[in-house]
């Protein structure tokens, strides 16, 4: 009957087309609550409407610790620039870190907040932190009146040179990295390179790694600066590092646009290369490791697993895990082994696999390296294989 | 000092496009979840990937009441096509109407559901139900690893014109409609005409106001066409509904996908014609008034002060008046006048103007009807006309 009626009613589908196009500046700084840095003020104004606008701050308590003079120096920059924006109650602080994104409350209190405040879709969450921070205010105002304008200052290598320029946003939930986000740009990001100084050295050496990342999989000649500055990012100079994340930046910008799957709607996720094993270390390790630092274990792992496939030449092999090391990094943790021949244990880092694929959904698809500056995506993995190489990094 | 430096940094901001593209069909059909209509696997197989695909069913009870052998046919259906669909545990039944939209924990059980059967993003969520378990399940769906593929089926006769083929999802907090949402496109709606016959009489009329409302601003040849059919559509006749759903659902894919603009980051939403009223009366007469009822009143409403500013014809006004009376929609409730003139009062209908705009943000923006087929976007609007147009509604 179904099919009979169906031709009677000879309706043919509707193909709905929709193209979002999304603008925004990632922008470059120092002392970007000076007075006389019209930097932030610019961004706000730029939409030509009607000022000033409503801004809300939420500001990582771990930044803070740092830059004690921060919210007063913020207020004051309100109250010189008041023609254009206002600072709508008091700053949200928030602990930064990945305790920000485990716990549902801190984006009902940003909510409440904006509700509070009478927000609008042209207000500004001024977002001030972490990537951790970052992420889960990002959550917090793209889902409020279904999107409120994000404005990310990003206070650390890694939110500026990556999470911090990218379109994703998210918390954790039942244990899973990002299991609740939207893909979703901000409005404007404001990189102080400033900020970086008040880093502790983990901090500090954490983001680089995806800028190692993303070096060897899209560019060798970044790789190669790397590799030639390893000493002296180790030893913090901070030329090189403004170098390091400008480059970076821009690398992960262009794939986010060129990809062709800026909200990957498919299932190939070439900027997460080394992540599968990062995510699972993280939570492996209560998240007592870094991001950054989970990734260069990852990193290290998809590149020896490379070589060990056939697909990597050793000297390149070689390369990375000495840049690694120069850099500071550990490469290996016990995290690694625990579980490894249980494969249905939680804290198998195997899991890791399946939780990555999952995520993303469709079939497992990872990168791995073909050379230096390329990567190549695989959909089947050689548990043996992988077994080695985390001896190999276990005796590096 | 912030300048000087800046103007040593010397590092151009970056400036990003991100271009998305999405692209979903909206399917009209009869009995969807008869073993010979093939409709709803088709449109999980088309992508292609290796079946079968995990499938967690989101019904609304409301309408699980005028279809108690659904489930039993839903799982008969998945049993039948099982190379290409999963139904992943127990479909979550959830309260039809408002309801579902006021409370987040219903969010939380999807959300629980979707981590406990491990779906990945290209799982579905197929959620069947009014406007408002849309809404409610495409939130869910569309947060949960940052976005689960959603298919709607849309029960209603608003569902299917409107709110069910667009792009928002949603839930209310703080006594606010739709203070929390995304923007995302579904993957598929799949629109089945036999849902409609068990709806009760004003469900069946109230998805009715939507059609009248984008024929107002849009297409004079569609008013004509409800307002010739007016009776007929009061009086159930289904051919006639048929015709009235796939043109409005035109109009809306028309809409969204030209405006320049679907992802609402503008202030202007034409689409929203009469809303503004619609929406505080809803929450004003404790969602007792359906949307759809809302609505014929904010657009009863809006065409008459539209006339009394001179804009539009006597005769269009009375035509539109009429034409909804003949529709059975009640134009006057006594909630339009109850704290008309305590402006700060939460109650008052006008305090729906400044949530509207706060909702969207920028400038107040409404539309408002140059005459019939034709809407005009307005910034400003006279309070004591209103008044003198809610006093003429009483009156009609």
């Amino acid at each position: 009957m179904g099919i009979q009626q169906k031709t009677v009613l000879n309706l043919q589908p509707i193909n709905q087309c929709v193209r979002v196009t999304f603008n925004y500046d990632v922008h470059f700084t120092r002392g970007l609550f000076q007075l006389d840095n019209p930097l932030l003020a610019q961004a706000i104004a730029a939409d030509g409407e009607t000022a000033p606008k409503q801004v809300l701050a939420v500001v990582d308590a771990g930044f803070l610790k740092y830059q004690d003079g921060l919210l007063k120096k913020l207020s004051v920059y309100a109250q010189y620039y008041q023609d254009v924006l206002t600072l709508t109650g008091e700053p949200i602080v928030v602990p930064g870190g990945e305790a920000v994104k485990n716990d549902a409350r801190f984006i009902e209190q940003i909510h409440q907040q904006i509700n509070a405040a009478g927000l609008c879709r042209h207000s500004y969450i001024l977002a001030i932190g972490g990537g951790a921070v970052l992420d889960m205010a990002g959550y917090a105002a793209t889902t409020a009146h279904r999107g409120i304008r994000l404005l990310r200052v990003p206070t650390t290598v890694l939110g500026q040179n990556d999470s911090g320029v990218g379109v994703k946003n998210g918390i954790n939930a039942f244990g899973k990295k990002n299991f609740l986000g939207t893909f979703m740009p901000p409005y404007a990001v404001l990189n102080d390179f400033d900020f970086l100084t008040s880093l502790d050295d983990r901090d500090w050496r954490s983001g680089i790694a995806e800028a190692v990342k993303v070096a060897l999989i899209k560019d060798a000649d970044f790789f190669d600066f790397i590799m030639t500055n390893a000493e002296k990012l180790a030893n913090r100079d901070m030329d090189i590092m403004e170098k390091l994340i400008y480059r970076c930046s821009q690398l992960h910008l262009e794939h986010i646009a060129g990809s062709g799957d800026p909200f990957e709607m498919g299932s190939s996720r070439p900027l997460d290369f080394g992540h599968w094993a990062a995510h699972k270390l993280e939570h492996l390790s209560n998240y007592s490791l870094r991001h950054g630092e989970s990734v260069a274990i990852g990193i290290a792992l998809d590149t020896t697993y490379s070589y060990l496939t056939g697909q990597l030449l050793k000297s390149e092999w070689q390369r990375v895990l000495s840049t690694l090391k120069k850099l500071g990094f550990t490469l290996y943790v016990s995290a690694l082994t625990e579980q490894l021949d249980q494969l249905d244990h939680p804290h198998c880092l195997f899991r890791g696999l399946t939780e990555f694929r999952e995520h993303l959904g469709g079939n497992l698809t990872i990168t791995l390296l073909q050379r230096i500056g390329q990567g190549i995506e695989v959909h089947q993995v050689d548990l043996s294989l992988y077994r080695d190489a985390i001896l190999m990094l276990k005796d590096w």
